[in-house]
């Protein structure tokens, strides 16, 4: 793992360098888990002349060299003078992440350097994967494949949305799943993921995803509500691919019983939607060229209206995955960033069919070299759940 | 529902009166669930002249009297000038809750306004339950304790923590759990509860949960890591109880065959702990006051090595419940502020005995106007899984 870490530190600093900042301290989670490898309660100190100082308030009993138990952050400006290491010109802290209180907090202990919100800048170190993430990406990929494999067998009649993804959940974890749903925004919130049945696909939600769906309860607004599964309706499985926690994430359509044909239409366009975009896919292509020509596709089949969603559309086909459902970079009309060989990327064009529900794919990409390479691969056609 | 969040704004203008704060912007999804019984992306403004706006983002169907479209924050002070309601002396933001790039963006709207950090006077306002709050937690104790009822008849020997903890997770889920626990602070994260086996109870995490234990992955170093359950280890089943919104809190300790007598007459003391502080809980005692008695009753029976964990102690006994599983107040040596009738708290002695687990109960406890009522109801013995 030492070795891992160096190569996502000498990223980080390459990136710090080209954007003249000299030292970080990270704390939340995510970033914790990225340069160490772990998640404690506490702090990392990076600097570009090779510091590394781990601050620990929990758990108490880690050691080791370069680690440092402290009961509160201020010790960390004592610990730092101790060891002679200058306070930098230009510090980072996780802006975006970070609640105010503990800002102010922070900020105080570095008088004399000035502050860089770089909760964005952190997002895109992370959005380059180095081949060891990519294979946990990979390993969380194939389960949730396989798990997706058996959901034709966990349904029978008289299930309601809630009931099947009850037992689709259980099924991904029996497969490994590690249940926690990692996701980048403070009020972005969603229990293992959405089944979206029949009309409730159409609902709209107050959270940034895809799609939305009303939910079960006002406490949570996103997702099954609870609808019985009955003939002629779309029943659209989202579920969490966090088997590492890398998350790869995939769609699959399903139906009870047959579909009218205008489903089976524009479940077709989102696959010739993924497919003209992982075909452009590769280093140096931007996601607004992406985005528009999913916006294209739709329109030449007349399916503007439905594409993303009906009352409510994402403004997005697609987006990096990685420590968090939703990565950078984000594919919509503004995104101008490259792509990147190592870059990973769900796409996920979807439509919204009023009275049939919700149809479409979404799959997980390696951005490689020359292209992309697809790392989910359950059967993608619409699986009619009531024909086995 | 209007009737009940009338109740809730009434308290808080009450307390923000005492407090001479004069106006609120809340965004955090567990407050605006408080303050308007649903989460959308946004937020609503509260002032003591009777205002009550809520600004919506997403989604973008919300229509209402008060009910405000936007598409930015700074559209808040333009419509707040529109009506004609002038700028609060101070303004009340959820400082430990917002991330910091968020808190200066809404000072900037209010630059005559002193801003008030009022996060932790919030968990205050939420921590006496209306009566409809607590129709909520009993609803959500009562199938929590049904769901636990079943948990002998999920096991099977070869089981791990995992497995079991899998298929208490679906039966919980079928009892009508939302599954989502909410938890107040950015770096608390759990899925679905804890299932802990024999010495992974021991094991420290860098959570500021009760206990501990490794956790099946880097990621997630918190609760089952896979231990084999074996004869003669405790497994402590500890699992989010949200059915409603509202979670109710309950431990229970399951056996592999036949413990060590000093588990069992551990757990009595456990229980002796939780009725000695069950029957002085009212209102006008303090927290400090049932934590140094839970000392006093673990040390006179020898097991003050053992009380909250071993080798990382939690150094608190039990905590209120609510929208999230952590709230106000927190009975630590430290909690100086007097119980109140309608105040919901967990009550959780617990002990961690090397080389066998954790033994020892949690139930959550209604503040009534001379003592408690306990709403959770699980059998509360140590049940050996194998017995059946």
């Amino acid at each position: 793992m030492t070795e891992e870490l160096n190569i996502r530190l000498a990223r980080l600093c390459n990136m710090m360098k080209q954007e003249k900042i000299d030292a970080c301290l990270i704390s939340t989670n995510v970033n914790l888990l990225y340069t160490t490898g772990r998640i404690v309660l506490g702090y990392y100190y990076i600097d570009l002349s090779g510091n590394r100082l781990l601050f620990v308030k929990r758990p108490s009993s880690q050691v080791g060299e370069g680690i440092f138990q402290i009961r509160k952050p201020e010790q960390i400006g004592e610990i730092l003078a101790e060891k002679g290491i200058s306070a930098p010109s230009i510090l980072l802290l996780e802006g975006e992440e970070l609640p105010q209180s503990e800002w102010v907090r922070l900020v105080s202990l570095f008088p004399h350097s000035s502050i860089f919100n770089g909760s964005n800048f952190l997002r895109k170190v992370r959005a380059v994967k180095t081949a060891y993430e990519q294979v946990l990406l990979k390993e969380s990929a194939k389960r949730h494949s396989e798990a997706y494999s058996e959901i034709p067998s966990l349904y029978h009649s008289g299930m309601t949305d809630r009931t099947l993804s009850i037992e689709i959940e259980r099924t991904m974890r029996l497969h490994g799943n590690l249940g926690l749903f990692r996701i980048y925004g403070a009020s972005m919130e969603i229990y293992f993921g959405s089944v979206l049945a029949g009309k409730n696909a159409s609902e709209p939600s107050p959270f940034d995803f895809a799609l939305g769906g009303a939910g079960p309860d006002p406490s949570l607004p996103i997702g099954a509500n609870g609808t019985l599964l009955e003939e002629g309706m779309a029943v659209m499985v989202d579920m969490c691919g966090n088997f590492t926690g890398y998350l790869s994430d995939q769609t699959r359509t399903f139906s009870i019983g047959r579909l009218p044909e205008k489903a089976y239409e524009a479940h077709n366009v989102a696959i010739e939607i993924r497919d003209t975009l992982a075909a452009m896919c590769k280093p140096g292509v931007t996601g607004d060229a992406l985005y528009e020509r999913s916006l294209a596709i739709a329109k030449q089949h007349g399916l503007t209206d439905y594409f993303m969603g009906d009352a409510q559309k994402a403004k997005f086909v697609g987006h990096g995955v990685g420590l968090v459902i939703n990565e950078l970079p984000v594919l919509t009309s503004r995104s101008y960033d490259p792509l990147e060989e190592g870059m990973v990327l769900a796409l996920e064009p979807k439509f919204v069919l009023p009275d049939v529900g919700a149809v479409g794919v979404e799959d997980t990409y390696i951005v490689t070299a020359h292209g992309v390479e697809r790392i989910t691969t359950a059967e993608d056609s619409i699986i009619d759940l009531t024909a086995r």
